[in-house]
């Protein structure tokens, strides 16, 4: 499959028109990890949210993906009214469904809204506010610009 | 006080400096937010390690520092024996010194070890590894290249 290096300034970028996008006053960050926490952690900076919070999954299994999404370790958000959730990319959506309806069962008032860098098409779910099509394999800096071959 | 605008490049160039420094196999990090979030998910992505946690605390009021930390939300990390803690920046060394005390008490089985970026001399901890000693303010990548303004 054809690859898309996606680059810090391409992240950069994008993540600017993310904002631009998100119609949304929240008050806490929830980062999918890995591929969600840099990006939660910038999000955070922009809206000066402090409450930026981690949420650990397994599904994947580097490109060969599991048929199951369970979440590993869902952070404390019990005085949060409205939160974000991010991901890097929004592939078949499994991930995402699964957190929010984990999240949604144990905060039954909170409001939650997703937003992704990439999404496809194909996803049972797509995520409120996105920037690009995933038409490629997307490799991200965060993972090319750590090979220990560099 | 002048400022070290510290690029995403001298991030790249100190964080592979870093994993040479770091003689500890782990099977968990935890990065504090929100300054960590971003060179715990670099890290997870060279080691290969899934379980990358945040953990919030509060104590910074922006450049005014208030007298005490809070640990705001803990990762769950029972099945992790080993475990790398994260963090920009050891400036007081207060929130590090808090983060480790709170987490020995609810994971007295578990092996902590710290690293940073920079690190100050008249911290109450330094970090078991750390790239630079900060003798200016840091601005980070992760803040100027999110201002409004740009």
């Amino acid at each position: 499959m054809e690859k898309y290096f996606y680059t810090y300034d391409a992240f950069l970028k994008d993540i600017h028109q993310l904002v631009e996008k998100i119609d949304f006053q929240f008050d806490a960050i929830i980062g999918i990890a890995r591929g969600g926490l840099t990006l939660a952690h910038f999000l955070g900076e922009y809206y000066n949210i402090r409450k930026v919070y981690a949420l650990n999954t397994i599904g994947y299994n580097d490109i060969q993906k599991l048929p199951s999404v369970e979440v590993l370790s869902l952070p404390e958000i019990t005085n949060a009214k409205d939160v974000l959730i991010v991901e890097d990319i929004v592939d078949s959506g499994d991930t995402l469904a699964e957190v929010l309806k984990i999240l949604k069962e144990k905060y039954p008032e909170t409001n939650f809204k997703t937003a992704s860098l990439f999404y496809k098409k194909s996803a049972r779910i797509v995520p409120d506010w996105a920037v690009q099509e995933a038409d490629k394999w997307i490799e991200f800096f965060w993972t090319f610009d750590m090979k220990r071959d560099t």
